[in-house]
């Protein structure tokens, strides 16, 4: 069924909202009902700074994380350890570890993970920058710290082959049981990989 | 704990996005990283068709319904019967009713209901036209479709003493077991009032 519209400016923008990520009609409405209800200035602000974050946006010349300027905050901060690059598939990663707070190193984004059901190959991800920048001879650890997906295991192999005889360490994010989680509940692959890779106990 | 952005353009537009009802902060950054995979025409005309929509968004003369023309599709429809009106709450209301496709008549938006509680009055709501339409001589019948809630029983009991002595017919939607529902999972006085008000069987 499909539903009436009392206005095309309505039905547009309402079809705009649902072309979002897990937005259907419903909820595409009721953004734009919402938005009626406020200041037209704040509305026009809202429409600008979404055409200027889309036109003004940069990546990163180095790392390709997104960035306001062409080198980003990261890359351009002397105090970060630029010996130490950190390989993730997208910006949301960046952020999470960045959230932590325990990492100093640098980053270096795929823009996403190497996959042939999908048809992404090597050449559509930001492959040759990495292994032009670890062939640079700045870089002295890589860490892989993509999902344990077969797409994050293919990608990290193909990964390992390229920087292959350059003299770096190469990483991975530790595997193990999640803090707080119980370990009734821990699936068997984890589990596994948590006894076979387990560490000295602090005592 | 706040989440870093790597860009301002960015925080910005998931600010703006965060905005909208439901929507929270890793949500937004969703919508705002989705934008970024378009074309920066399709974003433009996302955020141009918003602004066009807010300012230029129009609500009917006579029944405040949303329309793009001084007078809505419904009300300027002679083949609507303008003898009976129907008075709801809001615009997905008239929608709803809309999709039903067994309404000929025209409608009435209130914008809202009475609500001591909230402090909304009487005059911050569309009762004056209303009464006004309804003292004109051309409506023969006002059906009260508010919600089956202490505010819209409030809304009703003041329509009705407002309308008072004018001569038209004053109704109500019917009240009942949802179609396709188990009897034994209606609340009590639903079944209540169903068992009073019940109807001749057709056979």
């Amino acid at each position: 069924m499909t539903e009436q519209y009392p206005s095309q400016l309505l039905e547009r923008t309402v079809s705009d909202f649902a072309k979002l990520p897990g937005i259907g009609r419903k909820t595409a409405l009721r953004f734009a009902l919402h938005l009626l209800n406020q200041d037209k200035e704040a509305v026009r602000g809202f429409g600008e700074r979404l055409i200027q974050f889309r036109e003004e946006i940069k990546f990163c010349e180095q790392c390709h994380n997104i960035s306001d300027t062409a080198v980003c905050d990261i890359c351009a901060n002397p105090k970060r350890d630029h010996s130490i690059v950190c390989v993730v598939e997208n910006i949301r990663n960046v952020m999470a570890i960045e959230n932590t707070g325990q990492f100093h190193g640098v980053y270096h984004v795929l823009g996403g993970l190497i996959s042939p059901i999908d048809g992404i190959g090597p050449n559509q991800l930001a492959i040759p920058s990495l292994v032009e920048r670890v062939r640079s001879g700045q870089v002295q650890e890589v860490i892989f710290a993509l999902s344990p997906t077969m797409e994050g295991d293919t990608t990290n192999f193909y990964l390992s082959r390229q920087i292959g005889d350059a003299e770096v360490q190469l990483s991975t994010l530790a595997r193990g049981i999640s803090i707080g989680d119980e370990l009734e509940y821990a699936d068997e692959v984890t589990l596994g990989r948590s006894i076979v890779n387990r560490v000295a106990f602090q005592r």
